[in-house]
């Protein structure tokens, strides 16, 4: 992590490890979702994440270095909220504002990665990559949307 | 975190943790600042910060608790993650690209939240507390977009 190319490498893996560990977590999800919609959106989440990995690993590629991820502690602590609150929380509207909320924090943080990713590829002129990380980003800011308009019509549920 | 209610105070006690880690963090991340623009803002941040720590203890109050964090491992890597860069980075322009990532990182875990305890908060009829966290999100996005202008003006530096 010496220099911006170093950083680059380093948030590359660390985002990789990161949507490696989102595609894990999301078929638990998906079958904990109390509403058919919720469900719907993770399975769908989960068919573009597959997708979102092999753009990362044509970005290892482009820059001639082999696909590996870096433990991200940020999204691991995420993820292990979302597992606290499906064991804890009672089944219905309230436990789906809470994993729909952190889907959102998982979101948050692919956008301020991919953010940062697609600033620095320019920089460094990774004109390809840039292009693919872009797709990755705007899936993440249309998954964060729909969770929105879904916790909206959650708690709507919930406070009827 | 059975109901809505509990969820609630567990992200309120997360968000609380999640400030007063950015409250010790923030200091050494201004002294490790290359550019005099980015020290002043991490600065200028320390300080909104404490107001809306102060916030917060209004939040516990008005929902009759007593202010508690409750350990948030996200933020934990986040800052962990700025600690190894400063630590690992020669002192210059990709230094403060890295800071900055991760003060971004930051910014957008506390915007996630922000925005879900809004939303509940209304749910909750905590129409107090809805005001005040707003005004934690308003300076959060704020932040966040002062943060986006810094790491351009870093990257063009870098670049030149």
């Amino acid at each position: 992590m010496k220099d911006l190319d170093g950083l680059f490498t380093h948030f590359l893996r660390d985002i990789y490890y990161a949507e490696k560990q989102v595609l894990k977590a999301l078929p638990k999800m998906a079958r904990n979702a109390d509403s058919e919609d919720l469900r719907e959106a993770f399975e769908s989440h989960l068919e573009e994440t597959e997708q979102q990995v092999e753009n990362l690993e044509k970005v290892f590629e482009l820059l001639g270095l082999k696909p590996r991820g870096e433990t991200c502690p940020a999204i691991n602590g995420i993820i292990e909220e979302a597992k606290e609150i499906m064991d804890e929380a009672e089944t219905g509207d309230a436990r789906d504002a809470g994993m729909i909320a952190c889907a959102q924090a998982v979101e948050h943080y692919e956008i301020t990665r991919y953010g940062t990713l697609i600033a620095w590829a320019g920089t460094l002129g990774h004109d390809e990559a840039v292009s693919l990380l872009q797709e990755n980003l705007g899936q993440e800011y249309e998954a964060d949307r729909k969770l929105s308009d879904l916790g909206e019509t959650t708690l709507n549920r919930e406070a009827a």
